[in-house]
């Protein structure tokens, strides 16, 4: 059974992580930053040297192909992005964009042309930390984004993203949108503490979660904490308590796949001594499945209305987004399955918390993600960190779920 | 039976509201500004006319004496403040100075020469708007700041309250603060919605009841509200609502006097996808009884500790404040009693929510209170306001309860 190179890829990543290296042992390489340019530049000579040949689209996406035997067959696509947070580590992306390049270099390695092409991409802004939204680069490629808004899009300092996309050097002249692909795999570390606690190399991972977002605005009225006494106050912080125990009680009603968030609260004046006159809430809720997402939904807005309706104080919820959950395709989370038994690795069935490129991606391919520990869960954080045997690991997985994707070797 | 005059009230504190009148009918006479130096020169101008000696202290706290047929006997003091808020009203504080100037003229068109003397104050910076803390001009009096110490406040621009008490020429060379007072009397709008609910024209107030302000603290751990399972999570939000449930509770617990205002709360780093590492809420308590809010006290540290016990989040509560409640004196408080009984007014008696200079004064002198309604309870509000027949009333009142607290006439 044949096996990545634990080491080449280990030192990649440390090589890509000198690249906005920051004090405190993390990366920062926001996108189309010039330590982006030289992360790129990077990448793009070592796939030159693993003899890929190199394309960049007009979003900056860059698509390094090894030839397949039968080069108009579809490629197997597989990749994540290079840009990080402005405080990331050293893994979150990066790592998903090497371990494809490091499977190329494995096949080489062995000799084995395989049957298909195999195409590494890298793209662009998927954290959106410089550019909102997030996953653009992959959201054009699908069309859920067209190239024009994209463009449009400004950082903090007002610069537009295809001003910096030029300036880097990396607008390439159109999409390459319409092309078809076998399968697509995104291989990342999980950036959730359940791979850890449950002392699993391997999640296969068979969908992303679905997420919706609602702003709670409980309005009652201002008045002054001394003088007024508690049976003429319309109090929208006293009075949404018994709300929010609800709330989150739903996450046990529908069991340990779903979550409840309250990130954001904000009373307003935000006085020691005043009755808030109006609260405001943020609700995260996610799960995999989209009927559950809705039952949640419905009974958000029946206690809304049914918590409020013998109290002063006035409660709205208001929609303010919605993820639908993704489901990856069968027979790509079978072949990361298959691949996990093969290589004798210990693994659970999961979803992924977060969002991916691979949500995009599976809209137009047969799709699926493999994710490794990291630890303590952390991500977006200086000190991310996965250990070189669950990123070998990984990478492994990839490589064997590839293999088994290629017609002529399955 | 004598009565002040209704429309020289009313007349009087129309021309001090517009000494720096808000287009939306308020006003903003900020402690130690341009226009409170002009509403001071006003105040002390009639105040002259009516035949008073007046002392300015080193706090800027202006005297106004009528003298008494017995000049050693310690006088009657009646006052509150001529400061507001940035966005106040007509009658907070004003109303009190300026009732006290009313009942001395109603003193003197009877040909009334009282034989004790009677001394209008007005106290600077009552409202702590410009210069934290509040009630500082009679906290100097009484001793509970020092000089330097009030000298040393800063406003928002950094200008200190003894540069700029020299610079509108209000500060007098030394303090007044070893003379005593037979009894001091305050005329305040309510500032609370209890009389006007109660349909009641004065408020015979008995004493400030006290107030304790705690921050409670809870720390979970910041963690991805994607990936991380609701069992992992240490969520400071969802572990307060609990005890947050339980701290409003106590309102019920310890009667229809007990008040519990959340006013403040912070979800730290506050993010829509992040559950937050710690959760901060300010509490304010208030009771008129000392016992009592001893009793809330411990109730809630013995709360926060079990509250906690067995979850992944910790919190600690830290006092921030406390304000003993004051009791008004008996003879002063039934000199007002008699007052409003003889003038045939309907009455409650109550507590006062917020604090005011008597507070402090109550310290050194039989001291109490009356109140009268405001409209929907609002002060600290452009549209503050009190009708002119319980304006008179109050003022009938503050007369009666002076008249019976002078020797020669009870």
């Amino acid at each position: 059974m044949i096996h990545i190179s634990a080491n080449r890829l280990w030192s990649r990543l440390m090589d890509m992580a000198a690249v906005g290296a920051t004090v405190q042992g993390g990366v920062c390489r926001l996108a189309l930053s010039d330590t982006d340019k030289k992360g790129r530049d990077l990448f793009v000579n070592w796939c030159r040297e693993a003899g890929c040949s190199i394309r960049i689209d007009a979003m900056g996406n860059i698509f390094a192909r090894m030839a397949g035997q039968n080069p108009h067959h579809p490629p197997i696509l597989i990749g994540s992005h290079l840009d990080s947070q402005p405080t990331g580590g050293k893994f979150d992306g990066v790592y998903g964009v090497l371990a494809g390049l490091e499977v190329i270099e494995t096949l080489r390695d062995q000799q084995i042309v395989p049957e298909i092409p195999i195409e590494i991409v890298s793209w662009t802004n998927e954290e959106g930390a410089r550019f909102a939204p997030a996953m653009i680069g992959s959201g054009v490629h699908v069309g859920v984004f067209d190239l024009d808004y994209a463009y449009s899009r400004t950082d903090k300092s007002g610069l537009t993203l295809g001003a910096e996309l030029q300036k880097i050097g990396y607008r390439g002249s159109k999409m390459f949108s319409g092309e078809n692909y076998s399968a697509a795999f995104e291989l990342h570390i999980e950036q959730g503490p359940i791979l850890e606690k449950e002392q699993k190399t391997i999640g296969i991972v068979s969908g992303i979660q679905g997420i919706r977002w609602y702003d709670l605005i409980v309005k009652g009225k201002e008045t002054h904490a001394g003088p007024t006494p508690m049976e003429y106050r319309a109090d929208p912080v006293k009075d949404a308590i018994p709300l929010l125990q609800y709330i989150y009680s739903l996450a046990d009603t529908y069991g340990p796949l779903a979550k409840v968030t309250v990130g954001y609260l904000d009373a307003s004046p935000g006085v020691k001594n005043t009755v808030p006159g109006q609260l405001t809430i943020s609700l995260d809720i996610r799960h995999p499945d989209a009927s559950v997402l809705e039952a949640v939904d419905a009974d958000l807005k029946r206690a809304t209305e049914n918590f409020f309706a013998d109290r002063p104080t006035t409660a709205t919820l208001q929609e303010i987004w919605y993820s639908p959950p993704v489901s990856f395709h069968p027979r790509c989370v079978e072949a990361v399955r298959q691949a996990t038994n093969d290589l004798g690795l210990t693994s659970m069935e999961m979803f992924s918390g977060a969002g991916h490129d691979s949500a995009y991606i599976a809209r137009i391919a047969p799709t699926a993600m493999i994710f490794v520990p990291c630890k303590d869960g952390l991500s977006h954080n200086e000190a991310e960190y996965a250990a070189p045997e669950h990123v070998a690991a990984g990478c492994d997985v990839l490589l064997h779920a590839v293999l088994r994707m290629i017609p002529s070797l399955t």
